[in-house]
């Protein structure tokens, strides 16, 4: 008789360690073990998360490379909706998800198995995440969920691991880390708390630098293409460049207060240099080159979107409908951001684009102006206050404003 | 015969001297001058301010200290919406010009004087504030600007008040700087650039403190009332007092770079140590203590708000409703929140709140949950989905996804 | 041993009757059953439904009339807003549900019961509206649905409560009709389908009326209090007599087309004159007394707040707030709205406001103009079009616009 | 010496007769008049405009048929945006204006002339909408407005024109009317009080239909495409046939209340079968085939981008990013939607989609569910519900609720 086939959602902790040996030696499936790479291993890293899924039992492995596509369905709107979640947070492990569910769906329908495992527990966000974007991707798909099923504690699947003989190094450590392009994710200890800051140490990325030094980031209609004048084949190149050289400053570390998909505030602290940065200098960059409505429109549906993408909502077309007037608003957002990095901070200096409207041209704020006078901006100023006075002329002694 | 009497909005700044003197000596007005306070002068300046307006010609000065009305009608409820335009510009100049409109659109009243002076220029902003709240509040108030309809250089006043007899030293500045309660804006040479920053000499305090320090500054129902434990007898007072601690270490320094009323983009420095901790750590005890909804509204809410007040428009109607809004979303946004201050940069450290939704009696994110399990969260996620599986099932092969 | 105690919500429907004899026959329950009017129900009928639910079983009955709460806690607020869901659909059943959910969940805390059993099924709105807001008001409270739970067909109930003495009359009509204080729903045959209309005969109300009358509808901060010049004991009232007045016109009969909160799309008539003719009245009302942007965001934080309230999330803290904002917008909204009725339409003629905004003392639209000139409209128009000329100016030949 | 050009923007009403004249005979211009026709005049009506163009001076006469642009350009998104000002008012005007505006501009650019001159007055809007968007698009041009400069009665206009050798009929209509693709509006006497509903006799289309019929629209990716099953050249050539079967049954007549550019706020009836037909089936299909917050976004920035063209600011870029946006939302707007049309009404029976989310395949809503349970939507709403009822268990006893 043929075993039924799988596809497992596969990292190498663990949870999906458990998974793959549970699913192959005890509910005897055919295991297709995948990890979708956005930006957490390396060559060597993933050569032992292969190994490592082969002896777990699994009948394949694969590791797919989806850096590229995840930046161009998702941080390249992040980027142009300057999308930092509650002020802060720039969704590195919300987005990454959406994407790896997306990429696990492509691939077991290229594969013709209708049937996916993920190592999700029932506490958090991932498990609506990875079972949201099946669903929408592979209609009657049916997915495994050992982890959050069993209920089973770290112990007992080490313990499980062992009389199956597998027994890697499973330490807990007192952080758990999510790395990706668009930031890695710390939460543990103090960040289990609502006080509690986390200490030096816990950041995966130490502070070497003690030198300032300046940057210039070059974009083009809103994607970042240059650092320092170097081009790149690729805007995750890009990012990833920027983030080698601009996380040893310590920058962009924060902790995320937040809104999880199952209704409980969350926290958690995240480390993304080049995220941070990318977003300030583009949004400065739009400042400049946007006009006040263009502004305050991307501003109140890049929140919306932030949110939508967090609660893995990434699937519903409306999401599409926001990129197109995002994408729309980024013809003019071209130029350069001149920025100076100091330990743990840094300084957005200003920029130069040739559609720049604070152009002398047409007027300093405060100093002189072209193309229209006092009288202009009085005959302005009576009709732009004009509803308001008539409305206090009406109202007068009629109603008492508190 | 009697003479015409006029109420002249007066800083003591060339501008406003030349219009002192210009009104009473050339056109003869009945001059009163009046000094509106939103937290630039201290006594001693004050009597100095009194003292030259008598000299150029005024028949009356008063200073009129509105430091307490310019929270209680404005600054609170830029704090209760996180107002930073454009991410970044608590507002400082526009809040305070807007307070100043009004207080001498009362004084006006008060003295049964139907004209006013301001000695704002035909370039910027302030005309159009001053001029729509006179407007608004007088309804046919005639507004005498003559700075502005003369077009005079800062040569000429210069040379027509040394003609009338008054020599005080009008050095031009290289930065034009207005302090104010909620912020110290400072504007010139560079910023009159797209790419240049301010130097160090250019921030009016200098930035003297090496160590760094813990605060905690203490939240009632959206307002700081303790800072390290110490009460004060009005927020405003608390607010000096956090400035004067934390301005020494260089926080709260940024360029705003933005629409101006007349449609030309503006770019001016400001620091703002106190309001930027406070915004910031009013932010983040609304993280923990509001609902996701509350969050994304006032957000949404703020923005224009923040835009509209910027604009001169704090008259509108409309600014009540939102200010009745943002008022009873802060029943609950009351605690601590701990900060580090380091020279020029400052962490949120956590917060404490009775009202913290938090709270792990109700499930700590990714590690545990009550009331609630792995089957009612699939359940969810697959209503959740629903419409958007149906989307795409309906869709599938009709149309063209990007 | 004490049997366990349980409150009933009871309409006396097929459904509920079935909830009440199999909870206290086969469940054993001390069922106190409790319907909640919301308008649907006379004394006659209330004295039929006390006869039932004890004939049934049911340890004890009340009915309680919630009218006036309804109309306060939640109609007002739809009529402040002009809440028509997706243009048309004021709510009727939506928000009667979130207020008998509130009043049972009060009820089971009055009489000391932790346990509510309601007769939804598992296909609708409902049973979320019930189980949330219950879980809301009463944080351990146990929800019994057996409906729901057993998946009976209608014949199988009917059987059941033949098997235990109870043989009423539960023909099935072909169409469900819900009726209440804000509106009565038609729904079955042609509103499951997409593309069929209702029928004459399917409305509740005939057509009964063949003159045209005139009518007027008296308004006081938003609110209701005078029709005809007839004034009444509360607002409900007069919403009840508009409605026995209106809807022999056939006014307000429309199809409703919408997400429910499920996700999927759903369908179904309903007969609203009173609120129709109240709300478009009321909006002609505002659009002479709000300025623009009260108008605008009235709109737009209306519809989320319709939404969401008919998502059954009533008990948000968002929705507190969103109604602080709506009731400080109504301030001016008074004054008389003339209204023609005729049979299956009206026409608004107009209003009369002392705070109408339209008042030709502030010159009338495109005939004459008082208070500004020509010349000022010039000068508006220069400084109001500048960002979008100079965005012009500085992108000429730089891109390419569609 | 050669004369000056100036292209005048002509109707052959009173005010630009009287332009043509003041211009070609006292200002010594080339005065090259030109009518942008969206709808107002047929070929006979042309050949009549410019015989009286010429008589008066003109230099040469065109007549630019712009009903494809007007469509292509404006109308299509205030369909896909479903675009009712207020509620009610389809722009017909406003829309008209701006389109003419930019046709005028684009011949002077051709003609190589930089002075324009238009009949507007400096009472309406219409001023605004022309200066602006002429300035947005000829940089430098010089705008003439001699009605709004010289303040002419109509008396002292026609008074003028005999002096000049032109006598046409210039009578004064009771209501001033102006027709074009997207509606007519008529205007004076019961519009300039706040109170009085226009006469029967006010409408320019009597109602002359007795009998009710049903009609097809039929839509492709929002579009209207088909009537009856008859496909049309170009949808402006469907929007006018369906004007043409539609109007004579009295649909679409209505008063707009609003606000005007200028601050105060306007009344005008308008009549506009073929625009609310049009828009009422579209947002019908878009209920059926759209997701919920595609429907929310839609509604939120069409207001305002019905609003931002009412004020004349089509040239800004945010227009053209919120028309990517409505554009992408159109995919799957393609359907048939079957009306009824009554003298002076209609109903909306229903539609027929292929994109009909409200397919029975998903589950037909209260009815039946396919691909969930009652389990899964009792799972739902206890997560869906979770963060108010942490919010209220926090929260109890510690605020007060009003």
């Amino acid at each position: 008789m043929q075993k039924k086939k799988i596809v497992l959602a596969y990292s190498g902790g663990l949870d999906t360690t458990y998974c793959a040996v549970y699913l192959s030696k005890v509910e005897n499936y055919e295991v297709h073990a995948v990890t979708i790479n956005t930006g957490a291993f390396d060559e060597k890293e993933i050569e032992i998360l292969e190994e490592k899924a082969l002896q777990c039992g699994a009948a394949s492995y694969a590791c797919i490379d989806v850096r590229k596509e995840y930046y161009d369905d998702c941080i390249k709107y992040l980027i142009y909706g300057n999308v930092l979640k509650n002020g802060t947070y720039p969704l590195s492990v919300s987005a990454e998800r959406a994407v790896q569910a997306k990429s696990i769906a492509e691939y077991a329908i290229q594969l013709g198995i209708h049937t996916i495992a993920h190592g999700s527990t029932g506490a958090g966000n991932d498990q609506v995440r990875f079972d949201m974007i099946f669903n929408h991707l592979l209609p009657n798909v049916e997915i495994i969920t050992p982890i959050r099923d069993q209920k089973l504690s770290r112990e007992a699947e080490i313990e499980f691991l062992k009389a199956h003989g597998v027994s890697f190094n499973f330490e807990k450590a007192v952080y758990s880390i999510n790395k990706g392009l668009w930031g890695t994710s710390v939460g543990g200890k103090e960040t289990l708390t609502s006080h509690q800051n986390l200490p030096e140490e816990a950041w995966p990325t130490p502070v070497s630098v003690t030198e300032s030094i300046d940057i210039i980031l070059g974009f083009e209609a809103g994607e970042l293409i240059l650092v320092n004048g170097e081009s790149f084949e690729h805007p995750s190149v890009a990012i990833e460049y920027l983030q080698q050289l601009a996380q040893p400053f310590g920058i962009g570390r924060h902790i995320h207060v937040g809104d999880t998909i199952i209704g409980i505030k969350g926290r958690v602290g995240f480390e993304a240099a080049a995220p941070e940065l990318i977003i300030k200098a583009h949004h400065l960059l739009e400042k400049h080159t946007l006009t006040k409505w263009q502004l305050f429109w991307k501003e109140q549906l890049s929140s919306w979107y932030g949110n939508w993408l967090h609660e893995g909502q990434m699937m519903d077309p409306t999401m599409r409908d926001i990129e197109a007037f995002l994408t729309n608003t980024q013809k003019t957002v071209s130029g350069e951001v001149h920025i100076t990095l100091h330990p743990y901070r840094y300084e957005l200096n200003g920029i130069e684009s040739p559609y720049d409207l604070m152009s002398s041209k047409f007027g300093s704020y405060g100093e002189m102006n072209n193309g229209w006078s006092g009288e202009d901006v009085k005959g302005f100023t009576k009709i732009f206050g004009n509803q308001t006075s008539i409305y206090h002329q009406v109202t007068k002694g009629l109603i008492h404003e508190n």
